[in-house]
């Protein structure tokens, strides 16, 4: 329950000061500016009162109790505040003071000092090394916080890491006239963690937009759990930044997190439902949508427009996006005929003609709300000085009353001039944009919160035909190695402990055990070098492939020779004409699991980056659509009359892998590589692991 | 000379009206309002005066002369008005009124006849169905258009050949505060076209930025040859819009224009040296940054910040554009750690922290400028309550006087409370920005066009030791046949005349004379069936590669079993063991000649889709760009131990194909596919082309 963190009934400031200038006062002043409607209690020794409220030698003196008390003083002395915060039962700290774990060394021995000592006292603390929170709500207006935006009431919250990022978006919501309902900003984020602060929004009835801002995930599983929970429920907007090796740099300057580059938090926003930005200006933009409209229940757009360019705009920022841009039905042709000018398109786009008065906007929009086909409204709107605007706007407003599909205006005014039409739609509760570009993409945004939400990836399946225990052996087994590799033999154990098919194999020591090896596994064969000091075997020759009956000798004895130095030993293993080589791999992420990788093989990885992720457990659903996005996805399909792969047993093979590293979470990377597949059998040529 | 259109001394409007809300009142009202300084002639002849001016029965009752006239009277009486333009001497008319090339049928007949009158007469046209020019120059002030918004005096130009899309970047400029020097959007453009504003801004001393906007150009030779030499002496910002099938079919219903899909615009914008946008909001943006700062002379970027988090962000876009954060020298952190707070960090990004004041900002700016390696530096502004921000934004305007890298401002604060140190930068002429990605992308734009700039593509190279004669004659016959494509054995022929090498090939009739031809052309070698009636050989089997000796006689037996109904030949060519397969096609583009494409054969083109285009002729840079910009480069420069192709034979096939298709512009498509290429060896191994 954070309710003493962002409801407080009243706020301590131990570190209250009198200089005009210090955090310790600007708190004060800004729980004033804003209406505050609890207490506050300043705590400073030296002072009397500070501005003109009084002041306290030492918050045990406060006689009433107290919900939330800011800490601002040097971080040395934080932990007696803590202990005295503690005494006197307060339920929650803001530590604002820097000097933490940010700092290293001591600063995080001192956070862990703090943390222990508020967990004797059952304190929560928010910090340290942090801004604060707002709260908008009329009966609290707790603007718990040093920074200087003052947000109006509304229905987005906001939790950023990054204390400056937060600020901008809430300075942007400001200059849009926007309003928010909470905010926080928690550093180092020692106690109070995002998930919480996530879940907590998830239960507040007048939150219905969540805006989160990430640089490191500290506890990514906990952190997906509740996202997933909550963006059931309302939208979460998300953004990731520190994504080049530069700015992630830069993060672990900055904040006490680890600097990582990895794809994790992208996969974990997508698992979790987040909608993901890129860029602060689309996310505030795309959140005024999603405070004020409905969400679309499709990918199909009715546009309205008077104008022509810029409806060719929002046009190609919809279509390129993926949403779609239906023809109308006949019947609602015949009623645009009737109803607009003549000279009007009555295609979608309707083209209402800039001469169009309210009767022509109102004619179009009911028609688009009464099509069955059509999910959301885009109306592109110029303010000619011929028309009567107003009414326009009045129609609009008027129709949206019912809430029946989303509305979104691009509104190409004067905003010096056309301040009544403007007021009309704000008060009617329509989300206006300056540019057909940032109108499509707020509806996009929307549009993709549908989908992730009504996704249904089914539940994890179970493969019980497998030997735990007999892996658990070879893992056990390895631990008594140095290598962090196990050999080709332990692995391609491992794997038919998992029922995942490896190529029929023997391992021999020379060319006359080859061929009897051979002779079993029937030909075409492969032959590969074995030995420990050889890793890259093609890249050395050691690697044989679509050998024959008559090439088998010849082939094994050229190696003998070439390795002779290294006394190798051979593989042998069973050849597929026509198969394709792909690649899984499983790679562990700290506090989340694994993320299992997959793509084919040889450039199509190495060179064309053509490969997707995923975070284990995948479910089929997941394993599918994975397999369906890579770019060489038609080579796995077959084309021009070439055979595609059996992509039923390569899902299974995903399936298995996911159960495999999720159940050994020892397990720090497992490659099937090559995996060799064609339209009838697939089965691993290659794998590669470390414990 | 477009000074009548742009400076015009006096402006008559024909089809003046007394109606409030008409287009022939509004133009008035609007020159009175913009303060226009020359003379306004109303024409009306039911009227003696129209918003307090005289009004004129006819044009030929002016006294004075006339530079510019509007018409705004119905389509069918233009021509007549036009008539009397001439005959009174008019220099330019701007056609307000529709109705013309947009409606099709007698409306581009009407469009016909008005140029040809007004040629007679020496008058020029601008429009029919657009709005007109804007120039804000104190001199002229003339707004003739009947549009809303009045710019500021400023130094950006703006031609939009959709007139919402230039009112929406008019629109945008007014929000921003941020002043024009001339704006025009000409509609149909049946004379007055945009290369010849282009060029005429390009001259215009004022103009110091010029903004494009395209929807399909009619004359795009015309318009890349005078782009590339006005982009030379300052920026053209451009877009293009209508690039999705959607969005280029509301192109076509919305001007006169022929709807197009296509890359071509997108090719001539990089030929020009115009920096592309796909994007108002960034467009007018880094309008603002190319107004206002010096050009960067390299990519390194100087970041100096009081913040983290929105840094980071900056430092993401920054990065992910190709540009660099490059550390500093050994001198410059000396100076900075002797200059700034003893926890601010002196790597670049130098975090000056939140504390800092005028004199450690100004520290860093110093140390940048006299950093060899830093071509701009970015400057991240948060307004803490704490320090005295005016101080801050007079140190950096201050510096900025000597212009001597570009400066760019991400300021985040309050506009509402921080209104003099906003105020201080924009007199300063720092282009400040709410946002750290707006701000970079800002300079990222600056930075693309100092590289499109100061690129040097050198020039065409002539080969000489081809044989035209002898392709005319191959050309030249083939008119007189039905079918579209040449033969395999004419397209060779082309082709040696033009000194591109070809596999070694024979035309052969059956298995004997494949023999006799393959030892002749020396094994392995590849055989395909020839025959008109098989298109796609090789989904029906038609083609076999790598045949040996011992192989040659029963494929092409089989060959000939399998299509004997066509009484097939056969084409036997040398086989390049290991050789990947390229392709290079080239294809007439209407009004400008080729577009040239390169990508590597097979699944590169078809499914991942692959490939780079050029506008023909290309220069050997230009060939050497294309070739390193796939994606694939790496398989053709070698890589893992393998070889890659002959780059220098690539490059000299590509220019020979460019000089080919435009020494023959009837070529209509030519496809080199496959190319066979090897470290050693680069021939074509098939071709086609049609006429």
């Amino acid at each position: 329950m954070l309710d003493p963190l962002f409801k407080p009934k009243s706020v301590a400031i131990i570190g209250a000061s009198t200089k005009e200038l210090s955090i310790g006062n600007r708190i004060i002043k800004n729980l004033i500016d804003f209406g505050y409607k609890g207490s506050i209690y300043p705590i400073n020794p030296k002072a009397d009162e500070v501005r003109g409220i009084k002041a306290y030698n030492s918050i045990l003196d406060v006689q009433g109790d107290i919900d939330l008390a800011h800490i601002v003083i040097p971080n040395k002395y934080v932990p007696f505040a803590i202990e005295d915060c503690g005494k006197k039962g307060v339920k929650t700290v803001i530590i604002n003071s820097a000097g933490f774990k940010e700092i290293g060394g001591e600063g995080v021995l001192l956070e862990k000092q703090i943390v222990e000592k508020a967990k004797k006292h059952n304190l929560r603390v928010f910090g340290p090394n942090c801004q604060g929170i707002i709260n908008t709500s009329p009966n609290v207006k707790a603007y718990c916080n040093f920074t200087f935006t003052k947000p109006e009431e509304g229905c987005i919250s906001i939790i950023a890491q990054s204390g400056g990022v937060g600020e901008v978006i809430n300075q942007r919501f400001s200059e849009l006239g926007v309003g928010i309902r909470m905010y926080a900003s928690n550093g180092n984020a020692c106690d109070i963690s995002i998930p919480e602060i996530i879940k907590y929004w998830g239960e507040d009835e007048k939150t219905h937009v969540i805006i989160v801002h990430i640089e490191n995930l500290s506890n990514p599983k906990e952190f997906m759990e509740v996202a997933k929970e909550v963006a059931k429920k309302k939208p979460i907007l998300g953004m990731k930044t520190g994504r080049t090796t530069e700015g992630a740099k830069a993060v672990s300057s900055h904040t006490g997190g680890l600097a990582k580059i990895d794809i994790a938090t992208e996969l974990i926003f997508k698992k979790s439902g987040i909608v993901t930005f890129r860029d602060q200006e689309e996310l505030c933009q795309a959140a005024v949508a999603f405070a004020s409209q409905p969400i679309p229940m499709g990918k199909n757009v009715g546009v309205i427009t008077n104008t022509g360019g810029p409806a060719i705009i929002a046009t190609d920022e919809l279509v390129e996006a993926g949403l779609t841009i239906p023809p109308l039905s006949k019947k609602a042709k015949k009623i645009l005929n009737e109803k607009l000018y003549s000279a009007a398109s009555v295609n979608n786009p309707i083209d209402v003609l800039a001469t169009a008065g309210a009767e022509h906007f109102r004619a179009a929009i009911d028609v688009l709300n009464d099509e069955h086909q059509i999910d959301s409204i885009f109306i592109n709107f110029v303010t000619p000085f011929f028309v009567d605007t107003d009414s326009i706007a009045y129609e609009i407003a008027e129709v949206n009353k019912f809430h029946k599909k989303p509305i979104i205006c691009n509104l190409m005014t004067d905003k010096k001039q056309w301040t009544k039409t403007i007021k009309i739609l704000k008060n009617g509760g329509i989300p206006y944009y300056s540019l057909p570009e940032t109108a499509a993409r707020s509806l996009i945004a929307m549009t993709k919160y549908y989908g992730l939400k009504s996704r249904d990836f089914g539940s994890i399946k179970k493969f019980s035909d497998i030997d735990e225990k007999r892996i658990s052996n070879i893992i056990q087994d390895k631990k008594k190695k140095v290598s962090d590799f196990l050999s080709a033999e332990k692995v391609n154990n491992l794997l038919e402990s998992y029922s995942i098919p490896v190529a029929k194999w023997r391992l021999v020591k020379n060319s006359k055990e080859a061929i009897q090896a051979a002779n079993d596994i029937g030909y075409p064969v492969v032959v590969k070098v074995e030995s420990k000091n050889i890793i890259h075997k093609s890249d050395v020759g050691g690697i044989a492939l679509n050998i024959g009956k008559d090439d088998l000798e010849p082939t094994v004895k050229d190696m003998e020779k070439k390795f002779s130095a290294e006394k190798p030993k051979f593989l042998i293993q069973e050849f597929l004409p026509g198969g394709r080589e792909l690649f899984i791999g499983a790679k562990a992420e700290e506090g989340l699991g694994h993320i299992i990788l997959f793509g084919m093989g040889g450039i199509y990885i190495e060179i064309l980056k053509d490969v997707v992720f995923g975070i284990t457990p995948i479910t089929k659903r997941e394993a599918i659509d994975m397999i369906s996005s890579i770019k060489s996805y038609p080579i796995l399909s077959g084309f021009r009359g070439k055979k595609g792969v059996n992509k039923e047993k390569l899902v299974e093979i995903l399936l298995r892998m996911s159960q495999l590293v999720s159940n050994f979470p020892m397990i720090q990377e497992f490659d099937l590589n090559p995996i060799i597949a064609n339209e009838n059998r697939v089965f691993v040529a290659d794998a590669r692991i470390r414990i």
